[in-house]
């Protein structure tokens, strides 16, 4: 076997390592029994462990430099020029850190999760504070290993956007908003009232509902001879591999988007995972290319297809044949209703347009953090500072204010700004879409034909995997990387024509 | 750090590897997609092997060693003298087998398992023909290896049941089969109507006997918290700690017993694997003492609290109140009609008495295929007449005969012994048990009280784990070791009183 198979065949069996903690991972968050809680912990920590030894063993490195001293004779488009490239960054990336390191941040990350979903529960952020300072240091060790040129963020934003940096971030979120706060405001402008969200509200039986969605993400594509729904306290969409994709949902029996629309975004993310080429299936090329082009696809289906007039042109009749309850409800009354935009507190439930402040209102929070230019105890009382600057509103408590989202418990520093990327390319690749479609994707939903887009997103990003970064994958699609205005022309677009500004 | 502990905390690895596996096993069994199955048999094939790396490696055995060198301080009785004995037990057998023989099994039993189902499917016994020959060379490999002192049978009867033997089996066997054949003739000299079992096959709602059911198992204390139940194609307990102990059902709506002694069968392995002590949980004393002893407790549930008179005087008005259907069939009719004794082709679908008739056709099968006594093409031949011999029926076809069992397929030869081997003791312990608890048991089932036989049998059997060999297990329990009077003696006097005889 030449260096590069035997690279193959050692790095498949890290993947193989990850992807049994991510079957691990989802029992436990669809059915496992309370007690097991603590053996399933030993296990990922092991299997975390097992995984990273054999990633940064010095077997890996001397195949890696052994297999690279080929790499000139191949062609730098080939799958395994991209190949050696990201296994080198992986594991670079894993070798720099210490194995104590890793395991320390394991089991603070795994005790603080606890803390901090206490601290939520009892809105008492001191329990939660002494936590997020660890959790900052940690992180700061591991931004020192990584290294880093100009900020101490670009290292852990290189975690989930490959060679982003803060500073093009700061561009992009600066582009966005003041846009953004002026279309709130002109909305808000229009009083409460302009959109009813009222049909929503109903009641909704579950079993019809899961029915009806299922219905919908079929339509897409979503094959379920190679995944699984289930419920799950958190959406989520998990790969164990392209042939076993699952996500789960939850419902609210009176409150409809909630399973509708966090369904079709984690089938995005799923058609996604099931439409890397198979040739990547469990090599370091498999899986997507980056957090923000995951994100693209989970709001491609969920926003511009889910949300939008045509999809409901098509669907409507089907649910209202599901829920009589909405027999008096006209199809565009519903469009309004699922695209009503009101600034609220909490993320998880923000419209499309006011989603992006809370992102920006926590980059800024995690840069300044990470860097000591924001104390821990300070940390409140600016996250409601900016809370009412961008959203007009100041939390009540912690809990509804910088205790409300996981990620920091985990360690997630540098993960939120992928979502407002996510929304910014999910547009860049719609118009890309569209126009080599002829401008016949609005007129596709409208006909219920999701194969074509899902054909169209297949080809030009599924497939590729993590062959390409994800600018150079954006720049592929669409001419050029990531840049904000095509998702500004379409929120003011249909938020203008839903508000009548 | 002390060698015995270093060798713990090795130990435990090795186990937190298994239990992994186990995790994926049973979502492969319960949830998984069909498209899953590939990625699936990688992941267990790499658990499975750096998990027999970890337990053979030379620093295991170095510790092993090590701790064997301070044994002499140890009493006998104590647990860490136990310890050391059953790890020893473990590293051995693992570390007699070559690597390579293990991957080719897993391999070999891997792509078998497939063909038998094939071949089960299609009545087709020469496709998995030369798949048997394959296993039975393997496995003749793997005696070779573990050394045998009279039979090859030994070595591979020893994985399941800790130091019996092939001659030992044959000695309870012998006892057993003349007294047994003669019961199953006096039962059919009353003719086939002597007990009908039609009212077992009326109309039963699935959730409606999965709530039953269900309240049947709380009430011998299964505890969801600690366990969840599932449907799969085959009934089945697995544990992944004592705190996370899964049992999975099938249902029949035209056959109540399927599920209703499938279900309190796997309970009974699960009340087991729940009540090791805690203290040795995840390590090598955890899990059960043997096969055999397993099973005793299951057929315990099954068959001597479950289908006994008693337990349905105090279940059968709430059975019939879930199914009217059963409004007319007074609690005797039940009871004989799930005792019901008829020679039948099918091992899973046997009575409690013929079933040990199935056990001793495969038992002599087996060990004359492994030592070669007996040619795979002959085998169909010779199961066809042991089965006219032992049961008087002839099987139609291959699919009912010879092709009908999983357990070659997979490589477990050795372990069928263990069915009958758990009828006995399970017979050995209730004796036991009711003489300790003043001969109340009839009467604490009849009202209910599965409690106080729970706590005996976690007393006396569950909380030892692997602490003690069967026989051991069974000699503290009993005063002597397994031995098959008592369940002639039952068997006589339950069937006898059913049949008149």
């Amino acid at each position: 076997m030449t260096a590069i198979e035997q690279l193959k065949q050692r790095m498949a069996d890290v993947g193989t390592l990850q992807s049994s903690a991510a079957v691990l991972e989802w029992d436990q968050q669809t059915h496992m029994p309370p007690a097991g809680a603590e053996r399933r912990s030993s296990q990922l920590a092991l299997l975390s462990k097992l995984g990273h030894e054999m990633l940064t063993s010095t077997e890996t490195g001397r195949l890696l430099a052994e297999a690279e001293r080929g790499a000139d004779a191949l062609d730098a488009d080939s799958d395994d020029a991209a190949y050696l490239r990201v296994a080198r960054r992986d594991f670079d990336k894993a070798a720099k850190l210490p194995t104590k390191l890793v395991e320390e941040i394991a089991q603070v990350t795994a005790l603080a999760h606890e803390q901090w979903a206490a601290a939520r529960a009892g809105n008492d952020y001191k329990r939660f504070a002494p936590w997020l300072e660890k959790i900052l240091d940690l992180e700061r060790q591991v931004t020192d290993h990584l290294g880093y040129k100009n900020e101490r963020y670009d290292a852990l934003l290189d975690n989930y956007e490959p060679e982003m940096t803060a500073a093009q971030v700061r561009v992009m979120f600066d582009a966005l908003k003041a846009p953004v706060v002026d279309l709130v405001k002109a909305i808000a402008s229009r009083g409460p009232d302009a959109v009813n969200m009222e049909p929503l509200r109903r009641d909704f039986d579950e079993e019809k509902q899961r029915r009806f969605n299922e219905s919908v993400i079929r339509a897409f594509g979503y094959d379920f001879n190679r995944g699984r729904q289930d419920r799950a306290v958190h959406p989520f969409c998990t790969s164990f591999t392209r042939d076993d994709v699952r996500i789960t949902t939850r419902y609210d029996r009176n409150f409809l988007p909630m399973a509708l629309f966090g369904t079709i975004h984690e089938t995005g993310h799923a058609l996604y995972d099931m439409g890397v080429a198979a040739k990547f299936d469990g090599n370091v090329l498999g899986g997507g290319a980056s957090l923000g082009i995951h994100e693209s696809q989970s709001r491609f289906w969920e926003n511009l297809v889910g949300r939008s007039r045509g999809f409901w042109t098509h669907f409507y009749p089907a649910l209202q044949a599901e829920f009589p309850v909405l027999g008096d409800v006209d199809v565009e009354t519903f469009y309004r209703a699922i695209n009503r935009v009101e600034p609220s507190l909490i993320r998880v439930e923000a419209d499309e347009i006011t989603y992006n402040l809370h992102i920006m209102l926590r980059f800024e929070m995690e840069v300044d953090l990470l860097d000591g230019r924001l104390s821990v105890s300070d940390a409140p009382d600016a996250w409601n500072e900016k809370c009412r600057q961008y959203l007009g509103l100041t939390p009540p408590d912690d809990a509804r204010g910088i205790l409300q989202d996981v990620h920091w418990s985990f360690g997630g520093i540098g993960y939120f700004p992928t979502y407002t990327l996510g929304n910014v390319i999910s547009v860049q690749l719609y118009e890309a879409a569209n126009q080599s479609l002829d401008g016949r994707i609005p007129d596709l939903i409208a006909r219920g034909e999701f194969l074509v887009i899902r054909e169209w997103l297949g080809q030009n990003v599924h497939q590729w995997g993590r062959k390409y970064t994800p600018a150079e994958l954006v720049t592929r699609c669409t001419g050029r990387p990531p840049t904000p205005e095509p998702y500004l022309r379409y929120l003011k677009t249909k938020f203008g024509d839903i508000y009548g500004l």
